[in-house]
């Protein structure tokens, strides 16, 4: 048994770790844009990235490092290094390098960027701005605060893990992204430190196993990111690992920042989830809930409060998962407009589900009534603000 | 050899077509919303349906009687007649039956509907509705505007294909939708009148073959409709066919089709050709090009007229089709902006492509530099208007 208690403190939260963001000049009016997250002993680190075949410069750098152990992330928000070719990784390696021999005790640093795709990064701003990094500090809200791009908050999680023993060990996390509504610029980023003494041949596994169900079920529109990565650091600080007690704070912090990230997507007024049960398998089941998340047509009926049920039977039509029309259901939570084959919408049941739908977070189940594949994916509206923030973006 | 004609009278060009719309109260304030398709002589008629699996009412009862030969068509504004069941089907059984009994003359009368899904048909207004039609007007813009839903305006087009002997047929035909950007509500319908000789068993391929470089070459987003349809009449009055000219009479009459649905894409300001060359096939050119065309970044960035090529290059990493950032080569028309991993993108660069976004219509050119496959999507931006049309729809 163990219990999971919220605590304060994000990525600083676990022991050994420090974490701080400064402003580099990389946004405007003295924003902070830089962060580093350090750990005063050498850690394991593995991540999980993007399946954009463009992959940004980063990632690039990461996996041709093949980095598996390290002691410092380096992160700044306004520049993707994306499309920047061997010039981008060679940027990395100058930056990294000036860290190394401007703090002495780094091990194979690693890096991680986001903002606009196709620009250089500007170097000399980032090497003279992290020359202020204080290793020793613990700022946790200043880190989250600097990896923001369209991100209207900054989003930290951390819990400590209490086995029945009475000893503990601590997860902590920070994410940006404004919403899965289109990572190609908000890119997801995400980063997890431990001091559980997770194995670290189970790492890789453990991310990928969670990011199913958290932040590979709220994104996945057609605009996935160049830079989408979600790190895990390990220190094993605290001497121990229980596998069942840690993949439930794993999936947690994953679960939690995913949806802290989707009521965050940009211009959204509400966050939703849609359950689907009854599907042929879990694929299909995750392929129906993730087409509702990306329908330019709920996402606007969400956006407008209209319990306009027929595009949501639409969309699960056209996803190409197996479906009848004679076997499906529908609901607004309990409000039932749609059974098999039958339509329940009268005004009465109407003005019930437009009420659900006025909610800031609500639930759509769509049960097929075909097999037992289950999958629940979060969304988001699309409204005004949306359009403004990204026709706008970069001018 | 033959040449083509631009002429007048849509649907009513062919001999013996005649079509008429009136106001049966499906709309409000006297709009014209139910419209018919009426051949003196018996017509062959093939169609090519929707992929969604949710298959509205009409065609569910096309596919039933597996109709071969008809001489009308009735088709409805505002009601899509879709998710209704057997009842839906029932329901056209009923309206078919009343318009038999009504003009005496009709063999095997087909319907087709576009609007609202979920709500059963208004019988009654559609049966008393049709008893005003007279089938011997010729009254094609009438026809055009009654299939209307969110278009701000028809969409017809009709040719006069003159061989090299002097002698004709023609091709006439109609269409609706407001856009690729979301058929579920706003279904595309497009119906095409011939009086070339067409051989009954070529005229479903053709349908199928042109429709790959037209109608499917703009919609395909997420929002599938549940009533798509393209039908082909042809009475063959003109006892002539040259197979080499009417395919190319109709690939033209359905590529204009096309174009217009997009130029009046729901909110859209600019109609945009995404031309992908050097795809490892045409298969994942056509992906590319329609990834393009459904991106929510590139649509807003359009709509910004910002020339933003990231989002650009980012939707084609994650588009899953073969692609190297070595390779690949974007550009706005004659300016480009990346060359096989470089950024040519400085301020002098960026103003004239921005200059080009400015335009009504231009064309994005990607080559990704893999092998021979090339294919050109069409698609428009996404704006405030889009929200408006579409938060607002149903109430």
């Amino acid at each position: 048994m163990f219990t999971l208690f919220s605590i304060e403190g994000g990525v600083c939260a676990p022991q050994g770790f420090f974490a701080d963001g400064i402003a580099s000049g990389l946004k405007p009016e003295g924003q902070k844009d830089l962060a580093f997250i350090h750990s005063d002993t050498l850690c394991d680190i593995r991540a999980i990235f993007t399946s954009n075949r463009f992959r940004a410069a980063p990632i690039l750098h990461f996996q041709r490092n093949a980095v598996e152990r390290t002691n410092f992330v380096l992160i700044n928000a306004k520049n993707a290094n994306a499309m920047t070719g061997e010039a981008g990784i060679e940027d990395i390696d100058l930056i990294l390098g000036h860290a190394e021999a401007t703090f002495g005790n780094l091990v194979d640093p690693v890096m991680s960027s986001t903002g606009v795709i196709g620009v250089r990064l500007p170097k000399e701003k980032i090497m003279r701005g992290m020359e202020r990094f204080d290793l020793t500090r613990k700022a946790p809200d200043a880190a989250a605060r600097a990896i923001m791009t369209t991100d209207s908050r900054d989003k930290q999680v951390a819990f400590e893990v209490r086995l029945e023993n009475g000893e503990s060990f601590r997860i902590g996390a920070m994410a940006k992204g404004a919403g899965m509504i289109n990572p190609a610029m908000a890119t997801m980023l995400c980063f997890i430190t431990t001091d559980a003494a997770v194995p670290a041949d189970e790492m890789h596994t453990l991310l990928q196993a969670c990011a199913a169900t958290t932040f590979n079920a709220i994104s996945v529109d057609g605009d996935t990111s160049t830079n989408d990565t979600v790190m895990l650091l390990s220190n094993g600080k605290s001497g121990l690992y229980r596998r069942e007690a840690f993949v439930h704070a794993l999936e947690r912090t994953m679960h939690e920042l995913a949806l802290a990230i989707v009521a965050d997507g940009e211009g959204a007024t509400k966050c939703v989830a849609f359950e689907i049960t009854g599907a042929a398998n879990h694929e299909e089941a995750a392929v129906a809930a993730k087409a509702l998340t990306n329908s330019l047509l709920v996402k606007t009926a969400l956006y407008g409060e209209d319990p306009n049920w027929g595009r949501i039977a639409s969309t699960i039509g056209a996803s190409g998962v197996t479906c009848d029309p004679s076997t499906l259901t529908i609901a607004f939570e309990n409000v039932t407009v749609y059974e098999k084959g039958e339509i329940l919408f009268d005004a009465e049941q109407e003005e019930k589900a437009a009420k659900i739908m006025r909610k800031k977070a609500f639930s759509i189940h769509c049960d097929l009534g075909i097999g037992d594949g289950s999958f629940t994916a979060y969304g988001c509206d699309l409204g005004h603000e949306y359009v403004k923030i990204n026709a706008d973006y970069r001018t």
